[in-house]
């Protein structure tokens, strides 16, 4: 590990955003200045921190890693750009999203060309099998995200539906995060999936703690606005397991709501779900979820890394 | 050369048809089904052709090419299917807002499935360069189309500006498929540089070609409206060449056009473009551009697939 690398939380993160503002323009200006203001709004950098986590407890220095780590930013930035068309999304993290502002043609245009260009420079930069363990990660969040489309409004989702569409669409790009980090820092094979098992995990209690915030979280903490997975008839984990409680009653009325004619209003939803224990149910799941990721990381050797990723997953179930 | 190949266009194209029909799948059934849908709507499958011609004309059975060719299509379909995406203000008035969303939602999931599904293949089955000439060809058609969005109405674009975009949204395709067929058909560095080149003029003409068919075509042969390209605003190679021979009042026609306050309507503008000389010299360009792409195979040897793909070169200078 680098001397200069304390591999604490703000510390990757700090890395990542100085590379980004240093190093990142395309060939294309109009685009460079999309993407730039997609990265300006902030995020949390997860993936690109499970990058340099999975190479540094690997044992090797995660400085040498910050393009891959970006490109991993960079999917998940184009896949946002891509999610502001297809949801037609006013706000994305609080700014103008791209579609608004530069209407959902460019849009379409910059995620192409972004995804593009990240598999260019992966393509010329990085041995077998990373170019294609990130192109069938791009394959699977978009078909997690077809079966998510097939799932609006579908109250009999069951549990193992719910995680699969959430492994796809989610977790895949975490998983891919972790594994590549192993692979370009030098990790066994067993390390390797490791990692991938790590960010499988990571990624499904994410996306069930991103669905609890929206509807735990106010509205200024989480840009954008509360009980917006309702609005849009997404049925996520707190409702598949508020309705898994079986009350008929319960289910009667936000069969009514998804068909439009429910009197509740997103408040009274939210508070429904809560009476049958689908916030409750859904931290157990996350918990169970973060315990799953913490013991995948097993095969890793003692390093300040491995317990920053354990850490990292001990966030998600705690909030 | 497989034996039971004539290299004769209509026996290439049934080919790359029985390939489609017979074992194009991916592994998510709702793209599958829209992609199925866009290959059943026909289309000349030019790049695929010119990828097994060139595998063919540097020694090698095309039909070993024919999962490569039929990528190069899937690239050009999945451009189709993201060019369906429409902005909101465009659509907005009179249509249920809720059928263009998800009309542009599964466009959007249905072209980046595609292209990842493609990168997954290509990565795991071709050496390099070809995946990295994919996905460098795949940001060089974003930036050409993002260039054509900046320049929609611009009438002092140059002949040399308009040849850019041109060469990159369309012409870009066509050299990869070509230099691909080259590099798995087994060529030389110099082969495949010189069909690289082919593809590169080829595709211009052909862009050109297009261009003056939206002026020149029944509707009925074009299977879109006459004319398209003026209504859009797009300044194609026919325009540029007529403001080229700088009459003023036609500039100014044009411009009022353009702005939504002219009075000649789109038939109008055709035929005033027709007398500035513009169809005419587009026809010399295309017949140049065909000439410069049947040099390049000069590197060739004598072949069945070296004089099909001069007959393509010559087919666009005809029409």
């Amino acid at each position: 590990m680098a001397s200069t690398l304390r591999s604490d939380e703000s510390n990757l993160h700090d890395l990542v955003e100085h590379f980004f503002r240093a190093s990142f323009s395309t060939d294309n200006p109009i685009i460079t200045e999309a993407v730039r203001r997609m990265l300006a709004a902030g995020g949390k950098r997860l993936r690109p921190r499970v990058t340099l986590l999975a190479a540094s407890s690997c044992g090797d220095d995660p400085q040498r890693h910050l393009h891959l780590a970006a490109y991993m930013e960079l999917i998940h930035v184009a896949t946002l750009i891509h999610d502001d068309v297809v949801d037609n999304a006013m706000t994305r993290r609080g700014v103008n999203a791209t579609a608004v502002d530069f209407g959902n043609r460019v849009s379409v245009l910059a995620g192409d060309y972004l995804f593009a260009w990240i598999f260019k420079n992966v393509t010329a930069n990085y041995p077998h099998p990373v170019p294609n363990i990130l192109s069938a990660t791009l394959a699977d969040i978009c078909d997690g995200e077809v079966l998510q489309l097939q799932a609006l409004g579908n109250l009999e989702l069951t549990l193992d539906g719910y995680v699969e569409i959430a492994r796809k669409k989610t977790a895949s790009l975490f998983a891919a995060s972790a594994a590549c980090g192993a692979i370009m820092g030098g990790g066994s094979a067993e390390q390797i999936d490791a990692m991938r098992v790590y960010g499988d995990f990571y990624g499904i209690a994410f996306q069930m703690n991103d669905d609890l915030l929206d509807m735990t979280a106010d509205e200024r903490s989480l840009g954008k606005p509360v009980g917006n997975d309702l609005r849009e008839r997404k049925v996520t984990v707190p409702l598949v397991l508020a309705l898994g409680a079986g009350n008929r009653e319960f289910y009667e009325a936000v069969d009514r709501f998804y068909g439009g004619s429910g009197d509740a209003g997103i408040p009274g939803v939210v508070a429904a779900i809560a009476r049958e224990g689908g916030l409750d149910s859904t931290r157990a799941e996350i918990a169970r979820y973060a315990e799953r990721a913490k013991a995948a990381l097993e095969p890793l050797p003692p390093s300040a890394a491995k317990e920053e990723m354990k850490r990292l997953a001990d966030a998600l179930a705690a909030e």
